[in-house]
């Protein structure tokens, strides 16, 4: 099978547990956080500086590398490991998400989605058969089964009816996909309905999956109905399966996501609000961007390894910041990126050491915002 | 002194020569080639790459760094070096010239020029002697004198009045510099009359700098026009002195400088035309960004080993640019510093070789533009 878990320690109090997600590409440790790479690039970061700082396992978007340089382009380049150089893991999504983000943009029928490119307003067809292939050509060494993410909030017969739609799909992913060196995970949807995420995960694992995503939450619901969900649909899932929550990577979520026994995570946070100045650290965050650090000549966080940390002030990277040079994005993504990886190895560290429970009281202890 | 020129070797057929520049942060081989760090950053590089690279010195502007973040902060930082990290050697220019380039924004008088910021509007004078206690808090190895840069075209008058105002400027100058860690050189002016530029090279040369920049050239005139201004220019100036061209960095006049004796270069030139999806190679100019180069696989340029070269295809660097991703920036920039540094180091050796001139003969037979 081209990717297997392996579970190394389940906590005796929680659901969190250690492993490792054995890839085509390597054995990765769990859980895991996955940088997001869109357009084959993880924004302002080389391949060699994500290997250097421990990244394993990095998603790319189906949806953005079908458009632009598009799906043939990267087989006839040897695929995404190839054209970007990276030679770790990847995953990419079904474009499902992002498709069906365009609204108006797009129309949804049993068959699949009609929607109209961001870029040029282009006509285009995405439908599992289809956004299975586009996959298959990036050669990614997990692809995602075409979903419907159902919005939030949704009608419990919208949720319903879309839900049973994306087990329909997922069946049809599953029909044209057969390759032994890539995975196809299916994505457990339902809305905030606890009777439609039982449904799907049951109607998944019948499929028989080698790993199961839950897809359709951190869409704008408090958290506390996310955690319940979690709370819910985990354990319907077979512990012997890798379990990826789609979308999560702020440091609250992915202490509460491994409590329920997640596995994989992927997010733009980190790299996103690293781009508008705001860096995490040990302390809480900081908005380096602030007049407050511009003679401020300590690191962003005298506890953090990562390049930026190691030889630069605030003061430098705020400057940076304040008069738009790139090389400021990429010491405070340098940062978020080190700092969230990190923070994923700590927490398997506690797993591992069986107090998991004494690291996310310590967490949120301190845990600001 | 500061900083020592030591000579090693002269061109038997030209001006060109081979030297070492002696700074307290190293030892550089000449002709050099000076990367552009405007604002304490070479725009998208880390300052680890440009060392990696084998850059050597590079140039910081006073007016930039002096607005924003100010000379104080970077003065309480430790100075330049250490606000950037960046243990090679700097060299800063005077503002003059940024300062003369605001046009309405700026007001001329014997004192001084007084001038509004093209950030805020806020209201500034900047002297000679300002110009030199600013510099001194940057703490370069090198400082500019404050000078006029005559526009091109220019009336005889203009040129003369203000090339004897630069010299009495420059005299200024130094009489408030007093620093025997920091070398500060004086421009030579004179816009394009050969009287006035032997009366700029006298009257500096008397005033005995430990080195001496060419200014005023490369300012729209033709090239034809440069060429011959320096060849009347440099045999005024002390062999035993560091030459300075300031404002150059395109292959041809590269070529042509040293050719005239020249030692040391700047230019934003090879990290701008790289924003802009352009790259230099061994068979010229080549704008990576356009759709030829969409499934080109090939590296920018075979024959380079910069970190681009060595590691991604045109096609996925074409695809970072199209796609506004930093990362393509980065690569872009990379290659054509690394090109125009290994550029100098390759006419050095033709030098010390005393095969200049074929190499000359070379690099016309096969320039594009």
């Amino acid at each position: 099978m081209a990717v297997r878990y392996e579970l190394i320690k389940q906590c005796s109090q929680t659901g969190a547990r250690a492993g490792r997600l054995h890839t085509p590409h390597g054995t990765f440790d769990t859980p895991i956080f996955m940088p997001v790479g869109t357009q084959a690039t993880v924004k302002a970061m080389s391949p060699h500086e994500l290997k250097a700082m421990g990244a394993g396992i990095i998603l790319s978007n189906t949806y953005h590398l079908y458009l632009r340089p598009g799906h043939e382009l990267v087989a006839e380049a040897g695929g995404l490991h190839a054209f970007m150089q990276w030679d770790g893991g990847i995953l990419t999504d079904s474009g499902g998400f992002q498709v069906f983000s365009l609204g108006p943009l797009r129309k949804i029928t049993e068959e699949g989605v009609t929607f109209r490119s961001h870029l040029d307003g282009s006509k285009h067809f995405l439908s599992p058969e289809r956004a299975t292939e586009v996959q298959m050509s990036l050669g990614a060494d997990i692809i995602m089964a075409f979903d419907e993410c159902v919005p939030y909030p949704a009608e419990h017969d919208y949720a319903k009816a879309s839900t049973e739609r994306t087990t329909r799909w997922a069946e049809r992913c599953k029909a044209v996909h057969a390759r032994d060196k890539q995975a196809l995970f299916g994505i457990v949807q339902g809305g905030m309905f606890k009777d439609l995420r039982s449904m799907s995960a049951r109607d998944l694992v019948e499929l028989d999956f080698p790993g199961y995503a839950i897809g359709g939450l951190s869409v704008g619901e408090p958290k506390e109905l996310m955690y319940e969900m979690l709370e819910h649909t985990v354990p319907l899932l077979p512990i012997t399966k890798p379990r990826y929550l789609m979308g999560v990577g702020t440091p609250d979520c992915l202490v509460e996501g491994v409590l329920h026994g997640i596995d994989m995570f992927d997010c733009v946070f980190p790299t996103r609000v690293a781009r508008n100045g705001t860096v995490m650290t040990s302390q809480g965050r900081l908005v380096v961007k602030n007049a407050e650090f511009a003679r401020d000549f300590r690191p962003i966080d005298s506890q953090c390894g990562c390049y930026a940390c190691r030889n630069f002030s605030r003061a430098y990277i705020r400057h940076l910041l304040k008069t738009e040079e790139i090389f400021g994005l990429r010491l405070t993504t340098t940062h978020n990126l080190y700092f969230l990886i990190h923070f994923m190895k700590d927490m398997r560290q506690a797993i591992i050491e069986d107090r998991f429970l004494e690291f996310r009281v310590a967490f949120w202890s301190h845990y600001q915002r």
